[in-house]
């Protein structure tokens, strides 16, 4: 360790400056007027940030590479619209269409669609690494059509999304039957938690990549994937979920995908308890950087150019 | 004390069945999506409800009256449509229109727009007594026309609050000279909060009185009127408020009034600390109840008629 | 996800209305005057009905059932004397006794004691499942003899439960060699904590059938039989209890037993987070009541008649 | 500040050792069952213990005098019995007549029935200053005779109390109009909170001085006399309360009363923040000690004989 | 309000850019290692830049200012050395002569004395107003010669300050006797928090303003001299202090003196709530800023030139 | 359960008195101003006490052992040196000499050297158990040389520990790989957190057991070695760690070892929630001392002289 203390780095994520060159980019959305049941989750940046301290100084413990060792940068939050969901997703697209490879810290689960959106646009149907409790893929959200629980039904509807290459980590809260077909009915393969429980992370990882195989892929993590006891900090617990350390442990093994974009969401400070859910989801964000670095077929020129 | 404790009373407002005379009615807002900063206040009905039952037992030590008195009903929550604050502010008017003499327990402030048009459906432009830490006449929120600070630029504009009978209390955030400027423009009375901690409860009371005259009025109850050492939980507080004693001195100086309405806004219980805001929040609107039952201009039977 | 949010629904369990015909009946029991430690279950009724609107929209996905199918209603709280724990044992079974099948929400585990009684007065003894991390056979409280340390104690030796019937599941606090030994020698099963987290959730539901078999039984689950990290808001935790997914892996399993009967305890709102705690109450009385519905030797019309 | 930190302390009462000839004893009495809302105040001795050593080092800077040195000892808590109020109460009076003076750190108000039993055993009737937001002269407590709303009135019939010379500060809570009569009737002064902000300290503690006179005089401290911005950790808590500044200043003006013994209650550990309320009643606790030595009335030699 | 909401803006104080001619500048000082209690300022400067977005929209209700007209920058947080105090000051003392006019959020107090010492460096002796429960001019702290308890008895040794121009506003913790007679012998003015709560803002403004005269005066803000219900998260608390509300319009009454800097300490988020400690340290910076553009004596020019 | 609950208990660990045949001493180390990042853990020696409280009362579910049992005693904190960490090393080791057997509760890690340097000093170098999400075998710590992240490269260079029979159990922070590989060079043997879950405790116990042999053997138990979820209250906290059931067990199972001290470390208080972590530190203490009373290699004769 060496320098000064990292409780006086910059309050960026990871404490990483701006640079010219970034080819992997940082950003936040402190959006979170879709909930349907606790908000919060516009300090979701703030926090993960702050918490990210905890993870500047020194390598990768398993992969040996740093996030600052790559072309990164922070470029602070994205604008949004108060109050108004219709016009914040398009304020959310067009800024994420301005970089080639984002690292978005949510925000509620809603931004999830402009984000797949931006990042589909410049390549086709994407395949999606989707951690959660809910599937995310009813019609609708008690009337509202836009928000943190149907964006995968629009993003399957619009083929932003290839179904069949689509699958769903940790999945747990109650579900109208006819949705949860559905779901299934589009090809999207789902690892419910108990499932998750009893297979373990080597197994869920395998069908990972046996889902996935070479398409561009994208990687959205909401927190509440873990059990509220790993991340008590969120809008929609559901308990059964996973440990922090089942999770890490599939990411890890996913060294070798052609990731195009990765975001974490649900992160919802005003219940948060000591920083562990911020901190949760900054890992995961580190953990998915750390991999990005140790992927062979992770192209630093390619990602650079939009 | 007698019965069972009041810690095993139904979840209701102080315990109160529904009863089909009930002239007065309580009811929740659960509605927060146009805060400008932390969100949260769609919990304040339950935490409110709960907070009450420290009421339920004995009379107001200065009335000597009681709510359980009065021909009360708690009505349950209104419907909102999720993240759509147009939808939002037509559903709250609807339901409202159906109530005589509503006391509401929001919510942010954004609802008092509604419910005012409501109110004044039946009587014509309305007196205000406003205590806030915000005048809330900006002619928008962050681009957003209907939300929290903006209702009563709206409410003046429409015709529903008669401004030369409006007073605030409480006011102390930073503001923008030419809303400030406007608001006085329109007749407004502003009483800041460094005043009202010179002049104390009883001048104040006094001017507002003055302000009121007989006209029929609407007391609505912004929480972060109190310094956040009152009242922790809520969206946008702004320290240098009022001390709850001194609130609570100004309403119980106005038996009499020609009270037709009133709410509490802004609790937000994600915020608060063992409950203290949400206990503000529940005396506030029981010392109105009482202060209805205490004021001789108060008919039971004029309220029942909508 | 259709109609109103369900943050806005009645502050009942699972937002049920009364109804006349209801064969399960939801009740609280605002009682924690006899832990040995933390008291605040009093407030565990209301919190597990706030927590239980996650819970709503939905089927159970494993069992696809949902409890609003079944004839459910929430009655409210019992009435119990302040301070008096003898007087508040039998106000319990009074009030118990006026239903055919009670699901009900503490409170400490002390209630279980007359809940039993009553539930036993119409079968005789009882089958027991005891989710715990205390074995709560000690013959007196620090010289207490009713409260939630020695509650199955009396009901073994008053016949109210048979003890070759009864398996415990997730014992692990210190433990006096004589109480332990007492609790074996009646021929109680004990899976401990530790031997839990080895054998694992299926292991402990053929243990739990194998000692059960076809007698009526009643689940009791003290929230302490979680480790702290998924259940802090309870009043005598001990470290290396079960993960939630194991509690709720080994529920499911149970398809098929003759439950007349059910109560969680424990749940201690002031030392909860989030609400974690009160949503892991709510979610096991979610899962016994799935659990009913999917039962096939659950009978609507047989529960119906007292 | 000269040797080991105050946070290395022991973890007694402003880190006191036990002494043979301590005059002035601190007990704690972990007791709370007897709460008519939120209980936890079994944790208050140690809470108040803790938050003490932001006391131990230096003089107070009004009366220039310290309780180190007194003739001090904390012996520790006293012996309770589990769920069961009457046992307790004979257990607290048994102890009690042990020790000259006390200062009694609680627990529920409903000790100070026996505290008051035990000092007025050995000197007659006592004049009384209570601090307080409730009456606590109701007959009963929801059914039950002896708990912590109903300790005067027993106090009052049983002639341990002298009423005429009984004041009580900070009175606010809804309250039977019959029991605040009959409270004025026995001839107790009432200053209600409302007025204690509007007359200020010194004229409060004028009226104190005139009503207690040179009888021997007990101190009773319940933190909810305190507004719950300073005092949230408290089961009963009311909104409209005395500032801590407020209490304090009435406290340093009684110089010379005999004093005879004192209690703080109703500190409640899990509802409090930041120790705020611990501290506060601590404070009160200090304050008290530091008056005691303070006042040319109080001789060491005559309280060291029982 | 217009643009993007505050809670997406920049998390500098207040949202500013850094800019080249800033002659007023915010900087961090994340140093805590020096408290005698409680620990945890070190994450004050964070906390209230997070506070600080409550009041980036909109001008002073009282001055009609905004620090964004001001010519100033957020340089982020200086270096300091881990866990070593004497290191730690010098380069504080290092960081902080590189700028005209620096408003510093601490970090515990013992920032203040090499922050003074480079103030004092470029302006001979200053005038000092000192908002703080404690004197602070202890010569050691428990045997550490340069801590948060002594620096202004070095302060005053070593001729930075010159201590007849000194005011104390807020006084009130125990302090042995000699170190506050030598504190008077220097010539220091002591407010006591009991005369304050007495005579009132006014009387005490201009007391200050007749104590400092034209000197060079710097404002030291220790959020203890607020009580710790407006300022639970602090190191040291001591009940009975200040309301938010008094500091400010103590404050606000000081435009025209001749400031030269200015510091917040002793916020500790650790044992804040809800983060109204840390939008009560933001609020006195910011009040300072706008005092500082309210000022007709404040000159940019003059600022701009160390 | 007999006698008075303990909640009542004296505050020393366990509740035990000093005793003047003690040869197993429990002290605490108020000292946490080398921490890396949050502090706090000057508070752990009270907290870890407060919550030892739920385990005095029977015997060691496992070993059927107690600590009371032993000639255990609670001497109560070390004196420390404010604000400087050489002195207060030297501090540490001198007052740790004074006994054969300690016990001690931390305080931050860094208090681990002079601990195992007094230790050894009687023994020469010492195996080290050693549970920990960090190395801590940095040359220096941000610059600083001895504090919470270096001890044991000072401790393997000083020949305190032979590090041939040293092993980590729950590694998994960010380090460098230089720092690893040093480690690893010396002869450590590290169980990485990750595979910690796959290979699980019977398997690291038998690793501990192999590689400590029969060399008396030091446990040094730092609390974030466990996850998050079971223990927020620390103050470097990582995200996969063990859960509290993995360590008891790995504990439980060496019975045997020739252990000459332990220490519990880095319980945070400030961050704590409900005590869960204190909790877990308090019972890794109880589960050494149940240990050592149940291992056959265990003197109280040869513990006793120094």
């Amino acid at each position: 360790m060496s320098g000064t203390p990292t409780f006086a780095a910059p309050s960026t994520f990871l404490g990483v400056a701006p640079r010219a060159d970034a080819a992997v980019v940082v950003a936040g959305v402190p959006f979170d007027i879709g909930t349907t049941n606790r908000s919060g989750a516009r300090f979701g940046p703030s926090a993960i940030r702050h918490a990210s301290r905890m993870l500047i100084d020194g390598e990768h413990p398993a992969h040996w590479t740093s996030p600052v060792d790559l072309p990164l940068a922070d470029v602070g939050d994205f604008a949004i619209a108060l109050g108004d969901i219709a016009a914040s997703l398009k304020l959310i697209e067009e800024q994420a269409s301005a970089y080639a490879h984002l690292v978005t810290l949510g925000g509620d689960h809603g931004i999830t669609l402009p984000l797949l959106r931006a990042c589909a646009g410049r390549r086709g149907p994407l395949a999606l690494i989707h951690f959660d409790a809910h599937v995310d893929t009813w019609p609708d959200n008690f009337g509202q059509p836009y928000a943190h629980g149907s964006m995968f039904y629009h993003a399957i509807n619009e083929g932003v999304v290839d179904a069949r290459r689509m699958i769903q980590i940790g999945i747990r809260s109650p579900v109208q039957r006819d949705v949860y077909d559905w779901t299934l009915g589009q090809g999207v393969t789902i690892v419910a938690a108990q499932e998750a429980h009893e297979i373990g992370p080597a197994a869920i990882a395998s069908r990972i990549v046996e889902v996935v195989g070479d398409a561009p892929v994208y990687l959205t993590f909401d927190v509440d994937a873990l059990d509220p006891a790993f991340a008590p900090g969120t809008g929609t617990p559901e308990i059964g979920g996973l440990a922090a350390w089942q999770a890490q442990s599939i990411i890890r093994k996913l060294v070798g995908l052609n990731f195009v974009g990765m975001d974490v969401v649900e992160v919802a400070p005003p219940y948060d308890v000591s920083e562990i859910t911020a901190l949760a989801g900054a890992t995961m964000a580190w953990e998915y950087l750390c991999l990005l670095a140790a992927s062979a077929g992770w192209s630093r020129s390619a990602a650079r150019s939009p």
